[in-house]
Parts: C-alpha cells; sequence; structure tokens
C-alpha cells in the first residue's frame, strides 16, 4: 500500500527568475511534494492535468508516484511567474486555472486507508473533500497560500481544524493570524486544533512551535537560488514522506523531518524546477543533513 | 587592566514602539555595547557626551564601566526614532550629533594596550583612530550602520582591511557589497582581510561565516519585542565580552560568543533602553543559552 496521499495541484509552469527562464515545465503543489516524498515513501497523488498533459512527464512522475488518482481532463492548470532579485518572493503574471476550475476530488478506492496525507496547496474546499471521502487518516499535514487566505478563509480555517500539522510561510502567517510576530502567530494556530505549526521562512530557516517546545531549523547557505519555484511543496512532501517512512509521531522526530525538508527544499533552489531534486541520491540528503548539523553545532 | 576597549556613541535617546514611548533615556552604541560586555569582562569606554549628560547615568554606567575615556564638553547627542509594527527596523525622526559632531579620538594612556577592541557604531574615521593610537591589540571587531556605508564608505573599506571580525545587519551587508545573497556578501567580505564576518538578522537570528565554516544561530522566540534599539549593539558587546573572557580566538569559540550575543541582544528587546539589561544576572544568561541549545537540537 501506498504509505503518503498527496492532494493538490499538476501544473506547467513558466518561470523567469534572474539565471533564466523555462517554459511549461513541469511543475504543481503536488507534483513537488510528491517527488520530494518519494525518497523516503511511496507517495500517492490525487489531482487533475489536461489532454496537452506531456506523455513524457506521466512516464517521469510515475517512476516515483501511483498516479491512479490523476485524472485527465480538458487543458492542464498553467501558471507563469517571475523573481526579481529578492528570491523570496513570486511574482504572478498569469494563471490559467483550465481543468483546475472544475476538479472535484474523487479519492481511488485503494487510496482511502491511507494513514497520512498531505493537503498540499490548492482549494481549501477541495482539501476538505479529500478528507471527507478518507478513512480515518493517522496524520494529516495541510498546506496552503496566500490566494486562499484571501478568497477562502472560512474553508481554510476549517481544514486547519481537521488536521495535525499546519505549514505557512512567514507571510501567510502573519496575514492569517493578524500579527507580525510569528511566535504569537504560532500560538493562535495552536488554539485551532494543529498540534504543530511549522513556519517556512525561505532563506531563513522554519520554525516549528508545538505545544511546549520550539524547534528553529537553519536555512542552508546557498550562494546561487536559481528558482525558488516549488521549495515550500518540496519541503512539505520531503517532511511528511519521512513522518510515514519512520512511523514516528514525536516533536524530536518532526525537528528531523523539518531538517529532512529543509535538504529537499535546498536542493529544489538550486535549479529550475524539477531539475536539481531529479538529480539527487539518497547519499546526498544524507551528506547535507549532516551539514545541517554542522552549521548548528555550538 | 580592563579587558576589552569600547569605542562608540553615548546618547539620549527618544524611542516610541507600539509598546510605549521613552524620552531622552540613556543609549548609544557603546553604552548598549558596554552594559553587555560588562557581563563577560571589564569594559573601558572612549566617547562623549554634554554638560546635559546625566549624573545619575553616570554614576549607573560608572558600576560596570571604566569611564576614563568619556569627554564631557558641549552638548549629549541626541537621537528621536520610532518602530512601526515591523519591529526590525527603526526609523529617525531627528538626529543631534552636538558634541559627536567634533569628537576626536583621545586614548587614555591607560588603555593603549587593551587586547579586544570593539569598534561599536560611529564615525569609520574615528574607528580608524582609534586604531592608529592603540598598541596592537588581538582582536578587533568592528560594527557599523547604513548612514556610514552612505557618507562614509572609503573610509569604512579602510577599517574593514584593519579587523578580525566584520559584524553587520542583513540589509547593510546586501547594500555594502552589492548583492541581496548574504552568502555571496559573506563571501565578499572575507576577502577583504577579516576572518570571520557576522549577519545580524534580528528575529531571524545571525550567521557566522569564516574561510571554511559557517555558523547559523537561531533567534530566540520572543513573543512581546518591546523596544529593538541597540540589540545589534549589545550582541556585538556580549560577544566581544565573551570572547575577551575567554581568550579563545577558535571558531568554535566564536560560536558561542555568537550564543552568548544573540542572549544578550533578546534580553535587550524585551524593555526600552537598558531596562531589562539592568535587570539580568548570569544565571538569567546561562538559562536562556541553554534554550538556545534546545531550540536548535535535532
Amino acid at each position: 500500500m501506498n504509505e503518503v496521499l498527496i492532494i493538490g495541484t499538476v501544473a506547467l509552469d513558466t518561470i523567469e527568475t534572474p539565471f533564466g527562464k523555462v517554459y511549461k515545465t513541469l511543475g504543481g503543489s503536488a507534483t513537488y511534494a510528491s517527488f520530494a516524498a518519494s525518497f523516503f515513501s511511496k507517495p500517492a497523488l490525487i489531482s487533475v492535468v489536461g489532454n496537452d498533459f506531456p506523455k513524457g512527464h506521466i512516464k517521469l512522475m510515475k517512476r516515483r508516484v501511483d498516479l491512479d488518482g490523476l485524472k485527465i481532463v480538458g487543458k492542464t492548470f498553467q501558471w507563469e511567474g517571475f523573481y526579481e532579485y529578492d528570491m523570496n518572493e513570486a511574482k504572478t503574471r498569469k494563471t490559467e486555472l483550465n481543468s483546475l476550475e472544475n476538479f472535484k476530488v474523487e479519492v481511488p478506492k485503494k487510496y482511502k486507508s491511507i494513514k497520512h496525507v498531505f493537503l498540499a496547496n490548492i482549494d481549501p474546499e477541495q482539501q476538505l473533500e479529500t478528507l471527507r471521502q478518507m478513512n480515518k487518516p493517522e496524520f494529516i499535514v495541510l498546506d496552503t497560500m496566500n490566494f486562499w487566505i484571501n478568497n477562502k478563509k472560512n474553508a481554510l480555517m476549517d481544514v486547519i481544524k481537521k488536521v495535525d500539522v499546519l505549514l505557512l510561510n512567514d507571510g501567510e502567517a502573519r496575514q492569517l493570524f493578524n500579527t507580525l510576530n510569528l511566535v504569537n502567530a504560532a500560538s493562535r494556530a495552536l488554539k485551532l486544533g494543529p498540534m504543530a505549526v511549522i513556519i517556512k521562512k525561505g532563506e531563513h530557516g522554519a520554525l516549528l512551535f508545538t505545544k511546549n517546545r520550539h524547534f528553529n531549523a537553519p536555512g542552508y547557505p546557498l550562494e546561487k537560488i536559481v528558482d525558488p519555484t516549488g521549495c515550500g511543496d518540496s519541503f512539505g512532501g520531503a517532511f511528511i514522506g519521512y513522518i510515514a517512512k519512520t512511523k514516528d509521531l514525536s516533536e524530536k522526530n518532526f525537528r528531523k523531518a523539518i531538517v529532512y525538508g529543509s535538504v529537499i527544499a535546498s536542493y529544489n533552489a538550486e535549479g529550475f524546477g524539477l531539475n536539481r531534486l531529479m538529480g539527487i541520491k539518497l547519499k546526498d540528503i544524507e551528506g547535507r543533513y549532516k551539514e545541517f548539523h554542522d552549521i548548528r553545532e555550538f
């Protein structure tokens, strides 16, 4: 049986950064998340693409991900964006929802008993619907983005109440909980139900808040960030992939999972799209994990 | 003999933050730095104040700091500033240089052989002059601010070449080395001569770069930042105070000194001006130092 279920988007991304431009490259929150999770566990994916979606992408994904939950209808979701010198913030040029617009989640029967679920960034109503169709998952992680905070806040708040771990980036945490102080934002989030809140801060690393403890994961010192697209998604995918592999829901193990998430995200940023992630091996991951230890020792 | 010489400003600060306002409170880079250093070493101070400078402040400072290098002439330097909700950035309402304007460093004879020197934030020409008058210090740390990058860049670059450790905040590092990437900025800084560069990132912690190694110190999770004024100065003061106490210039010891700097800076931010720092004891410092261990363990 598959160990992690991931629902989110699969997209064709056109991305421009100070280091170059790529056209209609394989992207989307579920794509990045499932690739990242696949280093640790076997992911199953729920999403939709169009008839225009290249067969090569399907083949590539199938090597790592169970695609029985991938619908093919209409035209693929497309995102076009760019980064200026401040690589922390993506700017959107164009979004074409296409087949994502009318997408309704249907969880294949064989996925319904998967114990680890990652609700990657997608419409919170589809995230809720996924949970409705699942049989009692043991561990649910939620990611989102500012678009849903602005446009579907009520549905998003409903999902937050049902999950074990909430992932947010720092800007989203500040916006959603109406405070600039991330410690405050996290403590408000914890009151809604999740046992843990993880705040992703890009180059500044990630913070884990649980009821009584706090963990601060360093950022990896990258001299060149080629393309940060998908870093948050791959962070989340690696996090739940590692949890599913180890089946240990302790705060201590969350810390390790966060560092693995940071390792994968740091590789992600080193190339356009999934290019860099496709080239790394487990020994690269373990090597960088050790470096994370070293940059934290005192 | 005194163990650390600190040159910088002594000021009367008027500060407004979302948590209140204080008028003409004791401030200045050398004041914060020497208070912070005093937890670890005996600091000697070089600066200038005016005849209006309250006797009570002198008395207070004398308990911790050797003031034989403090000139009294004219009117005290005054700074007025405020913080909006983003407590990372001070905004200046007014600066009155007063007696600082014509200040010329004269290092008292008894200070000339001090081995550890902190060039806290002040005109880089005064920092250079200090070094000229000293007998062969063993360890020199330099701090500065954007004002000097904008107005006296050449003099500042001259000082950088003469110091062992360069302290900068992230914005200054980006500005001075003309790159948004802090890893790049640090590697350019190291090429100028310092054996170490420390980039202070406020709530995001601090980074240490040396030739072959990198250390990432976490930020302390403060739920309420009352007043960040002087945090960078007290970070630097604690850093060199700890180095002077331990007389160990290894990279490993720099890491510890940075964490002590972070501990002191985190207390600094918990009250207006020096209020909180005046109330803490060595056991508070050690307690929080242990917490820093805990929040980065994995």
